[in-house]
């Protein structure tokens, strides 16, 4: 069950002290809606000339270009200053170097400090979920860590425009603390117990965005994106359920608007990907045009494999990894899109 | 809960005779799907013009332009030829017409003959549903009328894009028959015994569709597009279970689906009109810039009225009720859409 938090208009009324580590574009948006939230946040990066941009001109023009941070938010490449006193450490490096960033840090983190995951997917060599990677990194347990995860394209919320999002954590005052941190008029948390399904719905959104978006790549409309996403938010859900999440979760903002964003944004690296499919590139082709390859790529086959290892049925992502790695044509791809012997509708 | 039914390479082994009343866009785009699903289908219209040119030409260049209409769909402005021997009526004329239309027909109709409604909202002057309409005018029981309702823009079925629906009917032989009528390879219908809930979704998502048009309007983007059409399902899913609805309903085809292809398409009423007011225009101006009023501008304060009579909470229905019609300013609907005292998440 997923809770609503605070009224917004009780924003200002903490002085909590935030880090962020990870100066890329949603890192920066997470600490500006934070600050905006009350809290005093400073980013660790890299880079120092973007560290300086931050604090000095309120700017991150590399990755945010145009954006306006607010004041509360500065930036340092000196990741133990940007810890020291944090109440929430929030984590936006890549997902695969999150626990060789993480480990060394451990002696840097109060006793009682709280880890946000915001990295999506999973670790490859382990096949372990983020906030797992999180809590064993930093030697801390399960109840300290909370994911933020929903309709949360980055560009569109450090202009401020407004949407909502899931805190998820096995602890409800871990949750409920991290709600506090970053509600505001624009961004409005809602509190969630169901990690395992969160941090699902985050990882296989972006196989069915490459299914929605191969299909608009073949020229395909509306209706069969929208047929996609509900019919994908089913095989999501009947995964997980079998690995035992909150049936709650996937109809809403971690499920479904999370998926709903993803699919409809030009902006995914996955629907991008899937279009040049679409249009009849070859894989490789179309990694070249996407200026990369797409999280949903590498994660297909995973995600197929456990569904068959549980014995769940998922016709989407099982279409996708025929047409991305075995070689299907792309025009067999939209009757698989729908095809599936008698069964319910739902779960 | 709903049920998957035939696999459309079945499609051609049945020899049913099916009538459509309405020569319009949606009218004739079923008459098409049913004819690939194997039906003999004839279309009755009123303009001999158009029958004319459906029967000879296999066209409907007023509603459907460019599309091809399959050899097995015929058309007549006598609505007993085209009744004669029908197993199945579908209904497709305007809501508020409907009655009238069908009331001097009740001798035309065979006794097992069964009847569709392919119509959305409500009957105004009663506050009926649409299946309810449809069976009191012809004097049949509830138990041989069915709904089609999903995600089916009809310019992209008539192109025979790949899509789902749901077929919902009290009965199962029903809205069997139905599925069989109109299941193809780019069609695929599920069954579904919820006419209640599957007909609330019909006639809600059309207030929702306004303010996800009103948000882009406002260059709000595909977060709040998002935000706003999860939580507003969440609402049509407190009212649909306060009127006994099924709770599996609204995150399926008919709810979540329909919604999002009307929320997404550039082509929904609503949606345009609300993006008219979004941009600043007053109600009278939109519904002239638009070309007509949009079926939410209507029902929004219907909707509010029964959820308020029933203790049920739509905060983004209400919102759009006080921008259309109650001369809140635009720029304050953003927050509305996501300002809610202290709730769960899920319905």
């Amino acid at each position: 069950m997923t809770a609503d938090v605070m009224p917004p208009e009780d924003a200002s009324r903490h002085t909590l002290r935030a880090a962020v580590l990870g100066a890329g574009s949603w890192g920066t948006t997470f600490a500006a809606v934070m600050a905006d939230a009350g809290c005093t946040v400073t980013v660790w990066g890299r880079d120092e000339k973007t560290c300086r941009q931050i604090t000095e001109d309120h700017r991150n023009e590399g990755y945010l270009p145009g954006v306006e941070l607010p004041a509360g938010v500065t930036a340092t490449t000196d990741v133990r200053a940007a810890l020291a006193g944090a109440d929430i450490v929030a984590v936006a490096v890549p997902s695969q170097v999150a626990r060789r960033t993480l480990e060394p840090l451990r002696d840097a983190i109060g006793p009682s400090t709280v880890a946000v995951s915001l990295m999506k997917g999973v670790e490859l060599s382990t096949d372990r979920r983020m906030s797992e990677v999180v809590a064993e990194a930093l030697a801390i347990p399960q109840d300290r860590v909370a994911v933020v995860s929903g309709p949360n394209l980055a560009r569109e919320i450090a202009r401020r425009q407004p949407t909502a999002t899931v805190i998820a954590s096995t602890s409800d005052a871990t949750a409920q603390l991290v709600a506090r941190a970053c509600a505001s008029s624009y961004f409005r948390p809602y509190t969630n117990r169901d990690v395992v399904g969160v941090e699902l719905c985050g990882a296989v959104k972006n196989v069915i965005a490459l299914a929605v978006g191969i299909s608009q790549g073949r020229g395909l409309g509306y209706n069969t994106m929208a047929t996609v996403i509900t019919r994908g938010l089913v095989e999501i859900t009947r995964l997980g359920l079998a690995l035992g999440a909150d049936a709650d979760t996937f109809p809403g903002l971690a499920g479904m608007g999370d998926l709903m964003a993803t699919c409809a944004s030009p902006d995914s690296r996955n629907h991008t990907l899937g279009g040049h499919i679409g249009r009849g590139m070859s894989l490789d082709e179309a990694i070249a045009a996407t200026g990369g390859t797409a999280e949903g790529v590498k994660s297909c086959r995973s995600v197929l494999e456990l569904a068959t290892s549980l014995g769940v049925e998922m016709p989407i992502t099982h279409a996708v990894v025929r047409v991305l790695h075995e070689g299907l044509p792309v025009d067999q791809l939209a009757p698989l899109l729908l095809a599936r012997p008698h069964k319910a509708e739902g779960a």
